[in-house]
């Protein structure tokens, strides 16, 4: 393992102007540029940190190499009164699903619950990001994507034909910062993997095996091997169901068809997601349910703690005092990812970060 | 561990005639007997042992304690288009979930998706039971459930504050078996611990820990402390979010406040469950998707092996080899089972199985 070099902080504010003027540079409309900066610089506030900005060059490449269309037409293919199958037209992923979770509230207030997919998309950064976008409407927010390379075999089996699908689910508190869970379905999210290697340091046993069954510790030699399932045949039980909702059910790309958007910048990816808003009020009375949510988090901090451990940990409870410590003290860039930033403003002609 | 004893097998119309019987003798109306002996049998039908007629002493017991409401006026207390808040009257769990998947389809059929939640409910057996009566319809069905005892602490946690809460989801296919996940957010459910607990059995490693932290192997020693949840963190954030869903959003008791039903045989358990049912043509073409759920089962068919497994499986795969074996060949009873059921029969004074 490496030691992490000192990283210097940004203000979200700047990180989201550098991430729009790249982005109309890269030739995407402002307005466009603007939301989608906004929620990329979101996603590093809240400390998504393999999910925001480190993903801009990767981004920019895409649409270069004609990959991304920058002026979709974003639109409503199926409709009824509770769900909606939208058609993102290969924009990028955050005008896609930004546009599903309002439509997914607006259905959910008036038929309870809106359940929006999207076939056409593309990566749309942290899957918090857009459950997360329920909080505010009392509403609770649920989001599934079909991940864009493949990085888990079937249990059992040595071939990659799942990716990591993700699901996040955010539930509003009272006084408490809302639960927020977001996990991959394996033991690690390959953005994670990614983060390590751009670190240069080491993952811990138990994220990786090769094709033998043997740990894999070095992110260098991750194409040796893939990541590990949570619970085994569960995890992997989860990634193939979510590829289904997410990804088949909207006719989208999943399994074998899916395009590694590492490895090809320019085939439409047709990226599958969905999101769930689920209208509290529909249920029960609001307050009622947020002291409740306040009082299960407060039921959990009370447990005595195993051997080894120094506190309960609730869902979301880190992201919130990441979102915290960074809106006072700005968003750390490792220096790896500030020097690649560097990098993609001198070829955009743009002012650097 | 000690050896398993020869079983002997029962035909699934006897075994539903048996638990009629037993439950009418115990007061339930025969009509709803029916329902609940046909659901229970079907548990058994397609392997779900943890979940099916091994339940039924337990449910008598608390039948005639006064623990159950033989008479519920099961009713939907709050309902938008897609969905619906159903009061279940204490009544048992079979009934009330079984009057949820229908309404939620119901629902699906119209608004796309049809989501519906249960307070005051019991045990419902296995989650799948209820996720599987959508595959009829070309739905994708989704259960949800808050566990009836707590045997999982937070993570990082002594207290037993959450359950096992399992979640089912399934999903029609054209020619092969329906893909039918269902899975307790524990590497293994309690319900498992309680057939080996009867067979007399040793857990693997990996299933529970003492307080201390060391392995559990001995059923009998399944009071000294708690199941493991799936990959770690992860596991205990969805059993979390689950219990919020299923029990909190519903009015249904979750956390500490779980009545657990092996202690207490009398007070109401207020049981939180839902449902989903998700119109497949609100979405896609049907004959498109049960093919391409096809396709995705032979795709992960298709993957070489890693040393030292001979298949790979998909889920819901073994359940259907179950049941075409149990059509075929009868359920096998465990002796201890048989040894409870014929005890349970002479109490209520019913003809034995």
């Amino acid at each position: 393992m490496h030691q992490t070099a000192v990283a210097r902080c940004v203000d979200e504010a700047d990180l989201k102007a550098f991430i729009r003027r790249a982005l109309v540079a890269a030739k995407i409309p402002e307005e466009d540029a603007a939301i989608v900066a906004g929620l990329m610089a979101e996603a590093d506030a809240f400390g998504a940190d393999g999910h925001g900005v480190i993903r801009l060059p990767h981004y920019v490449r895409r649409i270069r190499a004609g990959g991304i269309n920058t002026r979709p037409n974003i639109r409503v293919v199926r409709e009824r009164s509770g769900q909606a199958l939208l058609d993102g037209d290969n924009g990028l992923g955050h005008l896609v699903m930004r546009r599903a979770a309002e439509l997914a509230m607006e259905k959910a207030a008036e038929a309870g619950v809106g359940w929006v997919g999207a076939r056409g998309s593309n990566h749309a950064g942290p899957a918090a990001l857009y459950a997360r976008m329920a909080l505010a409407r009392d509403m609770i927010g649920l989001y599934i994507a079909v991940g864009n390379a493949n990085h888990l075999p079937p249990w059992g089996g040595t071939e990659m034909l799942l990716s990591t699908n993700p699901i996040a689910i955010a539930v509003p508190s009272a006084s408490r910062p809302p639960i927020v869970l977001d996990m991959a379905t394996t033991v690690a999210a390959y953005g994670k993997v990614k983060t390590l290697l751009q670190r240069g340091e080491d993952m811990p046993v138990g994220w990786m095996i090769d094709r033998e069954g043997e740990p894999i510790t070095d992110p260098r030699r991750a194409n040796d091997g893939f990541l590990l399932p949570i619970g085994g045949p569960k995890g992997y039980g989860l990634a193939l169901i979510f590829g289904l909702l997410a990804g088949t059910l909207n006719g989208a790309r999943f399994g074998r068809d899916v395009i590694d958007f590492n490895a090809d910048q320019v085939t439409p990816t047709n990226t599958g997601q969905l999101i769930v808003a689920i209208d509290i009020a529909a249920f029960i009375d609001v307050a009622t349910f947020k002291a409740k949510v306040d009082e299960v988090w407060e039921t959990m901090k009370s447990s005595p703690l195993l051997p080894g451990f120094d506190e309960i940990r609730l869902p979301g409870e880190r992201a919130a005092r990441t979102v915290a410590e960074r809106k006072a003290k700005g968003i750390p860039l490792h220096p790896e990812l500030d020097r690649q930033l560097r990098t993609l403003a001198d070829e955009l002609g743009v002012a650097p970060l």
